[in-house]
């Protein structure tokens, strides 16, 4: 699809695995919207540039900024954008410039945030809070974005106080594709009723993994309960850390895994709230491209 | 080295990964031991008889009694063991004959043992834990036996009563080669100071884990000390789950291991007893071997 005219500005999300861009128009109408799989982790030092090109340059216009997010802002990105300390409001000013050689491109990056103690750090994270915190200027409360390294934040005074990451997400794919337990499991997407109920056991998971591998070699376990059964080992236990009873939860992410948390938050009194992942990071970058603009 | 007779008879732990024998002369006397990689792991469907000959046929008399214990005896072993019940003594007399073509050869398997609810499995630590008994009848309390998969086996009265296996070896594995961590994480083995500071921290591992790659990102943390870290972490989490304080602990198996759980062990105020897990499962293949001749 041509887009009619060159858009005001390009809204970029660059994670490790995708890139997904949005030509903004005026009054933040998205004029349209494309991906592609050159995330940070797919495009090599010195191609940046090129992979971003590849996506966007038939929309590009004599001069057209690019705000972007997520790990093309880490070490090994296109640039480092060095992390915004936290506490601290999750967007500042100090966007990053990414070296181009292609007059029409000028790229902002928004830099990560980092927290000294206990140590933790975000890339794209922020830019969702800062999106609510647009939408929402007094939120107040806790949000969990799900995902491979799922992050817990806390929000208070138009500030991130605190954050963890918890490796949840990646140590479900390795223990269900690397481990002995890949014996048992099977692909199916994780079934709700199975994985609430497997919720109710609690408890450390380390000690209980091996139950998931025995009880299929003694009584021939069901391999999607069991798929479950991991699931609800590693969420539960992560939510039992991370969550408070009574807390009203902001979640956001893939609707699979956002419905897993959403039992999961229930089951230990909270109450959830869903916002979609989407909107509030082109709110975000919406809000980092109108600092931006204003500081000229 | 070629000995001077046959051997009475021959003792063999096969394990996933090694298989190890030894030539048993009169009295209990070890007349020589070998080890090779045949491990059940690395052996295909009709190779164990080779695989043992390979190993072991300069040494055969006429007929020499072959006594077994391990995964050698899971279904894709030699020959399916029947697993044990739990609770139970941990050898009975029904060893399993496997199937041999040279005349030489009479090769028995000693059953590994099952609990059904929480569901468990263990083959090769019950020849242990009747090497155990039979140097100590009246032995009650609890052993460790660390590794891949952990067990921790409850005993009293003769009898194993309970157990727990824990793949906090898998998962050590995993998370330090395959997940984020490894690029934070150096190759020394643990060091015994960093390990035991990290063991103060406590607490549920998910949520900490990605605080190791954190620290290193911003921080520069040592790899080694971040490889113990790790490690306390989850043998930490281990043991405060499946330990009591005021127990006292027999621990055998890899001395590098066993370090690291003695003082994991002893922060929790534990006892703990060290025992050589070779004489203890030389103890207890050496107990099946009488079991079987009584019975002949």
């Amino acid at each position: 699809m041509q887009i009619a005219a060159p858009p005001e500005w390009i809204a970029a999300d660059w994670g490790t695995s995708r890139l997904r861009v949005w030509a903004m128009g005026p009054g933040g109408v998205v004029l349209d919207r494309r991906g592609s799989d050159d995330g940070m982790g797919a495009v090599s030092p010195g191609g940046f540039e090129s992979a971003l090109l590849a996506l966007v340059g038939d929309w590009l216009g004599e001069r057209t900024p690019v705000i972007a997010c997520g790990m093309v802002g880490a070490r090994q990105g296109w640039v480092e954008a060095p992390y915004a300390p936290c506490p601290g409001p999750p967007l500042s000013t100090s966007l990053t410039r990414a070296p181009t050689t292609d007059p029409r491109l000028s790229v902002h990056i928004i830099p990560g945030m980092a927290q000294a103690a206990p140590a933790d750090v975000m890339r794209g994270e922020e830019t969702q809070v800062a999106g609510l915190l647009a939408r929402e200027p007094d939120f107040a409360g806790a949000l969990c974005l799900p995902g491979t390294h799922t992050k817990w934040v806390r929000v208070a005074q138009g500030a991130v106080t605190g954050f963890t990451s918890c490796m949840t997400g990646e140590v479900f794919s390795l223990l269900s594709t690397q481990s002995i337990l890949r014996h048992s499991l099977g692909s199916a997407p994780v079934d709700h009723t199975a994985f609430a109920q497997a919720l109710e056991e609690g408890g450390d998971p380390l000690p209980r993994l091996f139950g998931i591998r025995a009880a299929d070699l003694l009584h021939g376990t069901d391999p999607d309960a069991a798929r479950a059964h991991l699931s609800a080992m590693l969420i539960g236990s992560e939510v039992a850390a991370l969550a408070a009873r009574g807390d009203t939860v902001a979640l956001l992410g893939d609707p699979a895994l956002t419905a897993l948390y959403t039992l999961a938050l229930e089951r230990v009194g909270c109450m959830v709230r869903g916002l979609d992942g989407e909107t509030l990071t082109l709110a975000g970058l919406t809000a980092a491209h109108a600092l931006l603009e204003s500081t000229r």
